[in-house]
Parts: structure tokens; C-alpha cells; sequence
């Protein structure tokens, strides 16, 4: 233990003697410069979300997105650029939904709209009471003879007071991914969930929900409701338990069809049996463009290799970039992309997605072993000018989680979550709530640590990804 | 020397022993969760900007500002609220300017401000050949043969890779603030000066400029053009050097008006004649409602006071929100406030200003000697859990400098820069670009701050102001 230690140190020192030198601090210079006057990231989201938009997988914007990405990557002079080819779920909202609660002849309309996945009502909507609960636990304690052929309406809000808002949204989430499945054990004909905002607004806020093992013919429909009509809805409910609520939604699942992941590469020079992979998904959901989720993530890992290339920059190892398909409803892509790189047995040693948003960069979470970890402690530094501060442990994305392994890295890109579930799966995540400087600072970010990655390799000190080269 | 290192060291230990006990952890987790969930400074932000809106100095709204602010603050029940009277500058922008340029017949309208302190043009406007510069140095090689009879464009754009986008700006304002008095000099008849924008768009960007010593009739009106007309302009310089320029404002300078800083104190229980002050400025310029400039340091000062209380800290040390009158063109306030804390031999210790934005809270810029710097330093663990780790030296705020001593500390708060001079200055400084998370963050980050240098005070190793008491 102590022999490991002091070995530690000392390369750890060798370490942060390789990695301050001047090379890596003027490579990280480049490459923001480079991001920050010379990008390109602003630009293929501002055609990606205005000129295709919203791009639910298996939609003609899904696909649209798959051609427009891939004709980009071919203009970058890269060493391969393909399509990957995934099944993917086909979900469609179909016309506007209604709602509106009713206190006698009172009517009030209220903004809601179908979870991804879940079924319609039928043509003629659905009309019932509706009782408010915050948790499961609360729906146990009702139990059957108060939910029995009512709406459920989940008014549990996201937390305020944790400081970043994905705990507060993971405090939340499973009111909109297994509320029906729950609620229908109790005889619930609908659901009705508070969206995953942290704001008071009038937009409802969509996303994945799963009926679970649940028979067809037990399946309920279900819906988000905006925060400010959640408010509006439970402060009438306290006056009026028994008002009536109605919904009608027109969404329909059809059978799954063809789709792809977008990759590119630049073939190592060195060790080209080791990949580096960046990515982000190329699938939204369809209120809005998907601006920051995840047209961003998307924009930036493509804009990762332009500026390993601008920047003059040759990887030692394979760097791709991969645009997966469905990582919204279905994971689709992701799985199929592990499955062939086990398949083929490729050497996974870093894979880094942006799915965060497209806000100011503020660092990574990793999931990587102790020395992997500290390995990348070792080059906090050198961040330092450009602010980027924040190097934990815990978390990555979906779509790199399937290619963990006990020696690599997959890790995420932290940008600032302040603002991220105001536009979540909402209407009003679009292009103009997308800062260009920030964008880029993202961009430089993950193509900072990408050289790294490529230089150092990773877990340098057993040499164990050297010697199997 | 060595004695002295030891001595620090040793106390540094016990500070570091005493603000990382679980009291100063649970306060500044008070603090935040309060800030969070319970803060007051949106509701605030709203009323002052879209109730009152722009608060350009000596005028209307200004003095609405004082009044709503004073009342606010009487309701928090703080020891004293009072009016600091001062006399400020009164400018007026008088009806929207105009601008075009023509080349032939085919005219082009630009979208321009009039910059704050210039004079008008003439009732009928000014129109004139237009010469590009880029800096002074450019100005005096073109020389008076060049400039004489024509209007000077300065186009210099603010430096895109430079994270900090004050230094950004820091490196073109120049252009705004002495332009028109370096441009005059050669005989030119006019000024239009890029906005100070890192975005493309339509909005010009006001902000003061100065004419120093020039005798009355040699002054010339100066404007600010956005940054896209900026561009088409200086393209169509290009290919039509002889182009004419066109512009027409309205402004005028009237004599000095009364006003006020507003101020509260809560009286401090031990040592009530050291002072800790927390402050904004109160006016704003008169295109947009100030939300970010400076509306969100404002109520985020005054809730500083309110957050110490609704966390039950009894402060030992007198704690004052001072919200200045004319920071953006005089600076008067701060004058008046640093004359008569002088004149009453005030012993402030601790001065913090937000004056950059109501965005997501980075940390601290701070003027203190290494003592003090280093003090700071034994506090950032404490800082971590909110993601605030910029605490670095160098620059305050406008309105705190002024109270500079050799011994006391003087601070900033640094909000994340990227987006800020997206609206400073210009008709989109609103309301609605203030995220209510971002602005209690901010509001929090300051509290914390002011709750340790009440606790621990300014300077523990000389002991120098607990001996002054």
C-alpha cells in the first residue's frame, strides 16, 4: 500500500510535469481560441434546429438530421464517415391535446401534453375526478377505493434548494416514467404529472414514460401539466375536491422502424485500436427543435474533431464521433453502438457525451476507477484559465454508460444546470435560448479533454492499454 | 519573516479549524436552502424593472426607485433606513435617433443609440463622409487631412477569445468613452462607435462617453451602432469609400438634480462601528429596465440583510445595503457615500458590489493585501458544495472602490460573464433574461460571504481592528 502510494505520487508527478509543460497549455489555448473565433458548432444548430427542428425518433426529421450530419462530417476531411443502422420505436403525438377542469359550468383550460410513449384517450377524451398525491407511497395509503375510476394528478415538485437541478430532476422523475404503471394498479383511467420544471410557467414539459409489464388492456393514458397550471389545478382541487377534469390526447406508438448513429473518425496514428469516443444523441423530443437537448451535445462532439484538426492537432489514437439515434425514447442507438464495438472487439478507452444543454461548461463527471480518476486530477490545472472547475466523480451519459468497462473512462460534460429544465422537453427549447459563446466554450472543453485523453492515453500507470497494443 | 510564517500558518490552522466546524457549514447551507426556496429578490427585480423600468439618473423612474426601494427595506424591520442626498448628472435621450447611410440613392437604415453625456446633432441631423478606424493609433496616422469634415466609424470588436468578456470589453470601451473627444481633435464632425456586444444582432449598446477638457463648441455627437450594421457598414465602406453617413439625435444635457443613495443597516451586537456593506448601483440606463444593470445587484443586496435574518444570524458587526444613485455616468453616489464614511471615520472592513449581471454566481474578485487574499482562501472549501470557486485578485466593483483602504477588503461578485454584454447597455437589458435560480444563487453566494467576514472579521492575524474597537 505504501509502495503503491509513493509510486503514485511520483508518477503523478511525471504526470503533471508531462501535462503542464507548454505544449498542453498552448494545445488548450489553441483550441479554445479556435472554438471561440473560428467555431462551428452555432452554425449546424442553428440548421439543425431551424431548418429540420424537433427530431423524435423515427420521424422525417429524425432522418433528415441523420442525412444533414453525416454530409457534414463528410465535408471535414475525415478518415471515415458511416451510418450505423438501429431499429428504432416510432411514437407520434397526432393534434394538439386539450384540458380543462370543470367547477360547475366553470371552465378552465389548462396547457398540457402527452408523455412520449403513452397512450391516447379516446376520440372523445376522457372526463373524471382527479386526486392530487406527491408520491407512491401516498397512492399505497389512498389505495383502490379512492383511485378507482379517477384521473391520479402527481404534484410533486422538483426540489429548489439542491444546487444542481438533475438531482432535483432524479428527485422527481419516476411521477412521469412509472406514475401511470402505478396509478393503473388502483383501477386510475389517466394521469395527470406536474412537468419536470423548476420554474413557474404555462409549458408542459414531455418525456419518456414506460407502462412496464402492464397488459394493453390496462394501459391508461397520460399527460404533463405545466407548473403554473399544476399550482392553479391543486389550489382549485383544495376548494373543490370533486371537480372534473378532462383530457383528450391523439398520440399513437407505431411499429418500430429503420434508423441510424451518425459516426466519424479520424483513424489514430499510433494506436488506432484505441478509441476515444465523443457524442451526443441526434433524436429530440418533438415540442420544440431541441436546441439544448440534445442538438447541442450533438453540434459540439462534431465540432470536437474540426478542432483537433484546425487546431493541428494529429491523434496518436482513434477519435469518433458518435450522433446516437434514440436516446430519448428507447436507447436504441447507444445499445447497438456498445454491442457492435464488443462485437468487434474495440478498445474503448474514453467516451465523453454532451447531453446537458448548451450552457457555460463548468466541467465532467467520470465514472472511472480510483486511479483512472486521479489521473484526471492530475490535469485540473490546465483547465484553470478557461474556469472549468468541476471534476467529480459520478455519472456520465446515457448514451457512453453501455461501454463502461473496469479499466476505461466515460464521463459527461457539466455545463451550468441552472436553466436546463426551463427548456426541457419543453416548446421553448429552441435555438435562441442557446448562447453561442457558451455553446462554444463546451465545444473547446470536450476537445481539451479529448487531447488529453489522446496523449496520455488512460491509466497510465499499470501501462496495462500500452501493452496490449 | 520566519516568525511571522509560522504565525500565520498557525493561525491560518485555527481559522481553517474554526469555518470549517459545522456551524459555518450549516449556516451557509441555510443561507442558500432560504435563498432558494424563500428569497425575495426576483419579486423585487420584477417590480423595479417592469414596473418602474430604465432608471437613468435624475430621472422619473429614479426617483421612483428610491422611494419603492426605502419602503421595501422599512419592511424588513433593519435597525436604520435612510436617504444619503447627492447630487446627480441628468441626461436625456429625447426622441429615437435615426441613422442611414446612402450610397447613390439607395439608402440603408442602421440601427443606432446616442451614447450617454454626447450632444445632439442639429434638428435636421449631420451627414458626412464616414472614415473606418480601428484605434486611436489608426486615427493619428490618417491625421486631420483624412478625418477633417467627416464623421469617425470605430470598429474595433471585442476580443471572441478571451473568456472573461470583461476584459473583452475592457479592451475596446475606450472606443465608446473617449472616442468622440480623440476624433474631434483632428476636426472630425462626428462619431458612431461598434456596440460593445460579443453576439451579432440589431441592438446598439448606449454607455457613457466623455468629451474631457474639449472646450463646448468643439464637442461632436457620438453614437452606437449594432453590431450587425457595424459589419454591413464597414462592408460597404469596401466597395464605396465616399459613402454618406446620416444620423440625427435628440439628447441634451440639463443642469445637476437632487438625489439618493438608499441605505438600511443592521446595528451590529459586538462591534457595531465596523462596517460591512453590500451594494448595487440603483440607476441604469434608459433603453432596456436594468434587470442586469444593475437591478439584480440591487435586490440582491438588499436580500443579503433579509437572508441573514430569515437564517437567524444575529450579525455582530453593523451590516449596511447601500444601493447607489449614478454609477453609469458620475458615479456620484459612491462618492458622496465614500466622503461621508470618511468625514464620520466609518471603519469598513468589508465592501462587496454586484454590478455584473444577475447570472449564475462564479465567486469573488477581490482588492485586499495577501493577508486578507489569504484569509479568503481558508474560507473557498466552504464555497465548494455551491459550486463557487473563483476567488481571485484583482478589480472590485465601481460603486465599493471608493472605500479602498490600506487594510480593509473590497469585493466583487463574479457572475458567469458569457451572456452579459449580450443586454448591457442596450433596449434588451429585461426582465425576462433574469433567471430567478441564477439571481438567488447570486443573492446566497453574497450572504455567505458577508455571514464569514461578520464572524471572523477583516485582517484576524494583526488583530489590528478588534484593537481599534
Amino acid at each position: 500500500m505504501r509502495y503503491f502510494s509513493i509510486l503514485a505520487f511520483t508518477l503523478s508527478l511525471l504526470i503533471s510535469i508531462n501535462v503542464n509543460g507548454q505544449t498542453d497549455e498552448s494545445a488548450l489555448k489553441t483550441i479554445y481560441s479556435t472554438s471561440l473565433t473560428n467555431g462551428k458548432s452555432y452554425e449546424w444548430l442553428d440548421y439543425l434546429s431551424n431548418e429540420i427542428g424537433g427530431r423524435l425518433s423515427g420521424s422525417k426529421n429524425a432522418e433528415l438530421a441523420v442525412q444533414y450530419t453525416k454530409a457534414e462530417l463528410e465535408k471535414l476531411g475525415l478518415d471515415k464517415v458511416w451510418l450505423q443502422p438501429v431499429m428504432v420505436p416510432k411514437w407520434e403525438r397526432g393534434e394538439k391535446e386539450e384540458a380543462f377542469y370543470l367547477i360547475g359550468n366553470q371552465k378552465k383550460n389548462v396547457n398540457i401534453c402527452a408523455l412520449g410513449g403513452s397512450i391516447a384517450t379516446n376520440e372523445n377524451g376522457l372526463q373524471a375526478n382527479i386526486v392530487e398525491v406527491h408520491d407512491f407511497e401516498e397512492l399505497e395509503k389512498l389505495g383502490r377505493e379512492n383511485i378507482e375510476g379517477k384521473i391520479v394528478f402527481y404534484n410533486r415538485p422538483m426540489q429548489a434548494d439542491l444546487i444542481s437541478t438533475f438531482n432535483a430532476y432524479g428527485g422527481c422523475v419516476n411521477q412521469r416514467y412509472a406514475g401511470a404503471m402505478e396509478a393503473a394498479k388502483y383501477g386510475a383511467i389517466g394521469v395527470i404529472v406536474r412537468s419536470m420544471n423548476l420554474r413557474q410557467d404555462n409549458f408542459p414539459h414531455t418525456g419518456s414514460m414506460s407502462y412496464g409489464d402492464l397488459p394493453v388492456e390496462q394501459r391508461i393514458p397520460s399527460a404533463a401539466i405545466s407548473t403554473n397550471d399544476a399550482n392553479v389545478l391543486s389550489d382549485a382541487l383544495k376548494s373543490n375536491k370533486d371537480l372534473q377534469f378532462y383530457f383528450k390526447q391523439n398520440c399513437k406508438q407505431y411499429e418500430d422502424v429503420p434508423s441510424y448513429n451518425v459516426i466519424g473518425e479520424i483513424t489514430g496514428s499510433e494506436y488506432p485500436n484505441e478509441y476515444i469516443i465523443v457524442g451526443g444523441h441526434l433524436d429530440s423530443w418533438d415540442l420544440g427543435d431541441g436546441a439544448h437537448d440534445d442538438g447541442a451535445g450533438v453540434v459540439q462532439s462534431m465540432d470536437v474533431l474540426r478542432l483537433l484538426k484546425e487546431s493541428g492537432i494529429t491523434p496518436k489514437r482513434s477519435i469518433r464521433v458518435v450522433l446516437f439515434m434514440n436516446e430519448e425514447n428507447g436507447l436504441r442507438g447507444a445499445t447497438e453502438y456498445a454491442r457492435v464495438a464488443k462485437e468487434n472487439n474495440e478498445n474503448h478507452i474514453f467516451a465523453l457525451e454532451s447531453d446537458a444543454g448548451g450552457f457555460t461548461p463548468r466541467g465532467f463527471s467520470f465514472s472511472a476507477n480510483d486511479t483512472n480518476f486521479n489521473q484526471v486530477l492530475g490535469w485540473q490545472l490546465l483547465f484553470k484559465p478557461y474556469l472549468i472547475h468541476y471534476f467529480e466523480q459520478g455519472g456520465s451519459g446515457a448514451d457512453v454508460g453501455p461501454l463502461k468497462t473496469e479499466t476505461n473512462v466515460v464521463a459527461g460534460l457539466r455545463p451550468d444546470s441552472q436553466r436546463y429544465f426551463d427548456h426541457h422537453h419543453a416548446s421553448n427549447d429552441t435555438f435562441e435560448h442557446v448562447n453561442k459563446r457558451e455553446l462554444e466554450l463546451g465545444a473547446a472543453t470536450m476537445t481539451a479533454l479529448v487531447y488529453l485523453y489522446d496523449r496520455y492515453g488512460v491509466n497510465p500507470i499499470t501501462k496495462e492499454t500500452e501493452i496490449k497494443n
